[in-house]
């Protein structure tokens, strides 16, 4: 619990709870702490999402660093959001728990670091919405951090990306179940346009190469199939995602989530000049873009170290080969792995 | 009416109809006909849907030349589909209108030939799924044509294209009104699934960039918005053209089309040897790609390229810019004409 938040669009949260958790021990001048956020419908079990790199040994080396992760804002996974209950009425937010941004997520998780009475965090990072995290963070609290790592990420949603999130929402508008948002009052779930709205971002996630690799245009084993429509083994394959996703996440926040994601434009306080946006920051930032990732592409990356560049902010912009499209950031490969124990070690 | 059709998958379809439409003048020796191809959702009008190709002095000459273009079986615009009646049951076939594939709708187009009495296409040709359906004319019947255009197609679909008509027909197969295909003796339509399955194809058959260009992220003006859940611009372009299609498509018949889509492999009968598939091909081969086309990207069209060219078949693969991704093959520019000119006049 960390009392009440002031939003961007005004509105005031009041009594929001923010989960986190932490592995490793905060050393005494409370210089070792790093804080991972994560992606779009991750949650703060940051080993469990991020196996490869977070923990004892790991580039993340949790023996040696305080590692925090937090939930965002409006997520169903802990910290306050629609599946909260509203003081007001005692009933569960839905669809009326308020529009947040990233924003709103860093100066949630600046309250998290007064909490722990964390005046610098050695390391700010995500991938994804992560990333845009991690790049707000450099903006918004230039002193409250040493470094900033973005990866896969961008200074703001494209036009594709927006038009991607908004078949996944009206997929869910439109079930049956949805209710106009109000589904928890009775006791139902969209999980069917959830269910759409995950597989359509499933292919987003991946490459074309990869899905090619993996599925080919093999028909699925009749014994094993999900679904009497299936024909082909990738469909199967998005099925059965679809279908796990739509039992454990919650339609408002998926729709809060991406709404955030769109509404991200790092340039806007500065009337869509990203160099002035930048021009304040002091933490050296470490863009990673994935070759694969369509979602994010890697000129996504370079736009910010270009305006990043342009105004002396110490940056580092990396490309990587990475097979499975824009979750190659979840995946370590040697270089990926090299390129950011190097950053975590560096003064 | 062309009389019944034995289907690919065994069964006969009796009494079809395929509608046509056509322009120009046969001649004596019926040596001036071209036969276009519509795509996916496309139907037999095609100076409807290619005003900028075809007409009088236009490309595709309808003072030289006898154009001609059906509307493809399992369709909704006039030839036998989905919505026929049955005569079996006299009620409207709905879901069980047989699958039926681009090897099928060949075969009945060489009826519609044989009913004109053209023995030998001057070209046959179309963009998209209608570039398949010319590439397999070529094949399935080699002595019939002279010529080949293929356009923003390829010889099979890639896994990535099965996963996005999946996400499509998931979004319609889960509509309430959609009754497990049985809508029609409903009196009701799954258009919110028909709806969400255009507003996805629309981003596929786009391009980031044009998207970009002609939304970028501003918001829509709140005047104008289709529906109080949109913001930005883009969203309102899709909700606009996805409801628009969903007045008009029949949800079977559009499960139905992707489904020959997503089955289409002209390498299939030689057991995935495209080389030996093309090995009998007669006709003069013309595939265009267009640059900003992800959805059947350039290197589609060089691999039918580079297969025919190894087994001497005349090939011509031209990579041209497109600034509307897929849609390219839609629009004319002064290089796309020029090669469709020679290419229509070449002997």
């Amino acid at each position: 619990k960390i009392g009440y938040l002031l939003l961007e669009n005004g509105e005031t949260l009041p009594d929001i709870t923010i989960a986190y958790q932490s592995w490793g021990t905060l050393n005494k001048d409370k210089s070792n702490a790093i804080l991972i956020n994560h992606a779009m419908t991750g949650w703060s079990d940051v080993t469990g999402w991020w196996p490869q790199m977070v923990g004892p040994g790991l580039p993340f080396d949790t023996d040696k660093y305080f590692v925090v992760c937090s939930n965002n804002l409006g997520g169903c996974a802990g910290s306050s959001g629609p599946l909260s209950i509203n003081p007001i009425n005692k009933k569960p937010y839905g669809k009326d728990f308020p529009s947040v941004s990233v924003v709103d997520w860093v100066n949630s998780q600046k309250q998290l670091s007064d909490y722990f009475g964390i005046k610098k965090w050695h390391i700010v990072l995500g991938g994804s919405l992560g990333g845009m995290q991690a790049l707000q963070w450099s903006i918004s609290f230039p002193e409250s951090l040493n470094k900033a790592g973005i990866f896969a990420a961008a200074a703001k949603s494209s036009t594709q990306n927006i038009a991607m999130n908004e078949v996944g929402r009206e997929a869910i508008r439109k079930d049956k179940n949805f209710i106009d948002g109000d589904y928890l009052l009775h006791d139902v779930k969209p999980k069917n346009g959830l269910k759409t709205a995950r597989m359509l971002g499933h292919i987003t996630y991946s490459s074309e190469a990869i899905m090619d690799e993996k599925f080919g245009r093999n028909f699925q084993d009749i014994k094993s199939k999900i679904d009497r429509d299936v024909d082909y083994q990738v469909e199967n394959y998005l099925q059965y995602k679809g279908e796990k996703f739509s039992d454990i996440f919650d339609a408002n926040s998926y729709i809060l989530m991406t709404k955030a994601m769109d509404g991200y434009d790092a340039s806007c306080p500065a009337d869509g000049d990203l160099e002035q946006a930048l021009s304040l920051v002091k933490a050296k930032l470490l863009l990673v873009g994935f070759d694969s990732d369509w979602l994010y592409p890697p000129k996504r990356s370079k736009e910010i170290q270009l305006a990043a560049m342009n105004v002396n902010v110490s940056c580092s912009c990396v490309i990587l080969e990475g097979r499975q499209g824009h979750d190659s950031f979840l995946f370590a490969s040697d270089r990926y792995v090299n390129i950011l124990k190097a950053f975590i070690e560096a003064e």
